[in-house]
């Protein structure tokens, strides 16, 4: 039976660790291609490049693994990987591991999910790993056995059409970790603050700072698991409409305008 | 009474014509702060500025309206509007009025639409507004009743918490549009395909190109009723959890892993 094909890719550059730690699982499951952006791409959310032109560099190719930097964004990383290098679907998409958490609605603004949320929109079974730890040097190895496990059920059974999964991992110290819970994406919210400072030639600017808080105080969170030491494994789709708000508005429906 | 407070923003640039209609149409509805991005930043997706300082550069300030251009994205416009420049939540944030459609997945590519959500996620109703023209000189007259008509909406019987609207406004020549539609996103992609050429240093580069389609038959879709003349209405939200797969997961939920 052929081996799969898996397209990696991540937004913290393609010389980050976790992306590094993310292949070495990988290549035990297939075969691989890695294309990811020359340089971080944090916070890029889901950002197409389509007023400059895309360059690809080869950095290796060899028989079941190459490997490709990119200008792009981890969406247009996956896009290229898959209709300009592949020509063909790959199996499954891995996006990580990210250098922090991409848990609650940071996953709105992380470029690693972005790339994981173009997978499914193309119909391929996608999953994005991130660490609770925003250190280069964090340590990635205690994430390779659930890794290797999600993918393993994912490569399997597969998941329903246009799914996704983000998979956020404890950061722990010592104790290990307690197991997966499969979970919804919490409500929080960042409490931004700016920062306003004034350069050498007195005109301002202002750094975007801000501390993240959980208003979701239940238990069947990602927030809640990542917080207990769990694995939270929240299966995404990519259809925003509030369905539930749709019968509220019903009334503002009109033929022509009265 | 005091008049509401209308943060105003968009992704084709401070510059833009489509702004500028929707500037006109909310001068008579409140007092207005407009904060753009200094050049265009279609396809930013909900990209943030964190590795770069930000700056604002003030245009206009008189009563009741002031305006700003920015050198970050759409969410940052909308970030430093509420906490850096006005230090009080508005009572609205629209955006727009997009060059081009936001229906469908598209929403999940469009700065237009992330300042919206980003306003959702503040809890602030919010708007984002587009034609479905690309073209630079558009005819954006027709879109103004529809636009005052929703704000004012919006504006007297509010959004339940945390959602907000995708107005997406057909292009019409000659016939009339026929009314406003409420929604649900539409199951579309992007066919795409990337155009690969050489530099006169025969080192190859790729433009990103595509066809937009639909494959979501349904009479129900913001891709219907924008096809049939209608002005498309989508609430939408911001949790991504697919919550009819969680229970399909269960069985991979593990207490250590085995």
């Amino acid at each position: 039976m052929a081996k799969p094909l898996i397209l990696i890719t991540n937004d913290d550059g393609i010389f980050a660790p976790g992306l590094r730690t993310l292949i070495s699982v990988m290549q035990h499951l297939g075969d691989i291609l890695v294309i990811a952006p020359d340089k971080p791409m944090s916070g890029m959310g889901h950002a197409v490049t389509i007023s400059t032109p895309l360059r690809v560099h080869k950095l290796k190719s060899e028989e079941g693994y190459s490997e490709y930097s990119c200008n792009g964004t981890p969406a247009d990383c996956v896009k290229l990987g898959h209709k300009a290098i592949l020509g063909r679907k790959p199996d499954l998409v891995v996006s990580g591991i990210n250098h922090g958490s991409n848990a609650s609605v940071n996953v709105l603004y992380s470029g690693t999910m972005a790339a994981v949320i173009e997978g499914a929109m193309e119909n391929i079974p996608s999953i994005g790993f991130s660490l609770d730890d925003y250190s280069y040097s964090a340590d990635f190895s205690k994430c390779e056995p659930y890794i290797k496990s999600i993918a393993e059920n994912v490569l399997k059974s597969g998941l329903p059409e246009y799914t996704c999964l983000n998979v956020n991992i404890p950061s722990v110290n010592g104790s290990p970790i307690k197991g997966i819970k499969i979970a919804r994406q919490a409500m929080a919210y960042w409490d931004e603050k700016f920062d306003q400072r004034q350069d050498p030639h007195m005109r301002d600017y202002f750094w975007l700072t801000g501390v993240f808080r959980n208003r979701d105080e239940a238990e069947d969170t990602d927030e809640w698991a990542l917080r207990n030491n769990y694995v939270a494994v929240v299966p995404l789709h990519f259809d925003l409409t509030s369905h539930k708000t749709i019968p509220l508005l019903r009334d503002w429906e009109t033929e022509g305008l009265n």
